[in-house]
């Protein structure tokens, strides 16, 4: 769970969805209100987009995630393209600006933001009618837990997980690109064009591979056959491939996928790793490829900011470390 | 003069404008070929979007600008709209990317941005095909100096400094939107829609009047007449009227503006003061309005981050200071 302010405390009796269409026309949406309208239920990875941060070099501020900044859950609730449309919404173009209860001020500025700001992101009107993009208020089959996001929030299936804004209140449709805070100063990364960065909103979800076993530090036996097993997880698209390097990226070995892709959910993945003779430490990697040929990259690339951190982990300036969770192991770390 | 980077060294025999169209096509320009093209001549207004930092309660990061960060000059060179049309160019829409040759590391970010980057800065459409917005290759009747951007560079008149890109290299007309460094993370301001803070460009100059005599501390003979005067500029208009309130503003009376009004140039005003009778420190202010009803505010608004400082100085924050440039006057401060 991660928020940017205090988790605010909301009754569904009076909590009301305030709907605003691009001609200033309103919608109240009531939580029984919502409850009429069909059902639908997805699978989604979100993974914070500062996830595996604590292993950038330099240093980067922000939580300093390791690889726990993840996870999969089952979502149930209304298509936000239907939610649009009984409100009489019928835009195709522009943007949906999403707010969310959770407010407080923005202390990283100088000078300081005034007062205290929503949390708030905007997804493209394309984005915002896929079917998959859902208000949710059932999470694994049970009510939406207060923590994440009760009585309803959004779930932004392929991209990362600060598009899924919690605590929702407000919609806004418009004409107008919405630049909010969290995504410009923050969330954001560079994208070069004609060589020039230009600072454009996290988005899709980058394909990774985690190692889930062996754990950092752990101590496996010489000369055996380990089950390493871990998840993988892409943006619009679905895993095709993991690859294990046992010997610090020189040799590569694909992994066994398990179970049948799922689009939006993150694919389980073992390899039976048949353990050196002589005891040491042991550099493990591995490396996910997707259905569009998207490969994780072997560098850090440095314009995405400490967002979209993807890279083959241990990377080079790495290897003089020891003991990085998951992907060092041996009797003397 | 404000630069970011190290001024370049550009030879005019050598130097090439590079112009990139939105289909993908390139057109070079030499020194030469500019001055084949019909000549305009602009008088412009240029402020530093930072100017009067120096004033902001709490203080905020950045060059600690008094009054000076403002001055007018006439332009010599070719409209921009024509160079494009030279270049086979006929967009109306999307926008021109300007490049300097300026360019170096950005230390203020965490991480920092990864390598140089150049100076650069996008116009609309729309503003860059005004006919007044000029590459300009003189500056006051002579060579332009090195200092300004030798041998080309924008002139944008009614627009903060920043967009007058100096040392021009490169042109890029495209359809998506730019968004470099000095007009996302620096040189932004937020814009309150729906109540959400949204990130924009600094462009158009607020309306300003500054006090250029008595100076700061300058002590002036009680119970005479004394001439204040000073200059007073505006964006997309003309200033149409400067008050004076010589009792830190409890009272105003109007100033007499000099000359015939100009088009994206400042104007002088003066204003007979009758000064006190009796010794003491006393409190100028001064306050314009344009032509469109815009009137300088009373109170900083601080969605502006630490640019468009146009509020009357001094504001209540200041008045327990003393000896502000301009704005407090007596014997013994």
């Amino acid at each position: 769970v991660r928020n940017h302010f205090a988790q605010p405390r909301l009754d569904a009796r009076s909590w009301r969805l305030h709907i605003e269409g691009p001609g200033g026309q309103t919608v109240d949406l009531s939580y029984d209100d919502l409850l009429t309208l069909p059902a639908h239920t997805v699978a989604a990875t979100l993974e914070c987009a500062g996830n595996s941060r604590v292993f950038l070099v330099p240093t980067a501020a922000g939580a300093q995630w390791e690889l726990g900044g993840v996870s999969t859950a089952t979502w149930t609730g209304v298509p936000l393209s239907a939610v649009l449309e009984h409100a009489g919404i019928h835009a195709t173009t522009g943007e949906v600006v999403l707010e969310g209860a959770d407010n407080g001020p923005i202390r990283a500025e100088s000078p300081p933001i005034a007062g205290s700001i929503h949390f708030a992101r905007s997804l493209p009107m394309a984005k915002a009618l896929q079917p998959e993009v859902l208000l949710a208020y059932r999470m694994n089959g049970a009510p939406l837990p207060a923590a994440h996001g009760f009585p309803l929030r959004a779930v932004v299936p392929g991209w990362y997980g600060v598009a899924s804004v919690k605590w929702l209140t407000r919609l806004i449709v418009t004409d107008r690109p919405f630049q909010g805070y969290f995504q410009t100063l923050d969330y954001s990364y560079w994208e070069r064009r004609d060589g020039l960065p230009s600072l454009r909103p996290i988005t899709e979800l980058q394909v990774k591979a985690e190692i889930a076993r062996p754990a950092m530090l752990e101590v496996v036996p010489a000369g055996t056959l380990y089950r390493v097993h871990g998840a993988a997880w892409t943006g619009e698209s679905v895993v095709s491939k993991v690859e294990i390097s046992p010997d610090a990226g020189l040799s590569w070995a694909p992994a066994r996928l398990l179970g049948a892709p799922l689009r939006n959910a993150w694919r389980l993945w073992e390899y039976a790793w048949p353990t050196p003779a002589r005891a040491g430490r042991y550099t493990l990697m591995a490396r996910a490829t997707d259905a569009q040929g998207h490969v994780q990259p072997l560098q850090r690339d440095r314009d995405r900011r400490s967002y979209m951190i993807n890279h083959v982990l241990p990377g080079p300036a790495h290897m003089t470390g020891c003991c990085w969770r998951n992907h060092h192991l041996g009797r003397h770390c």
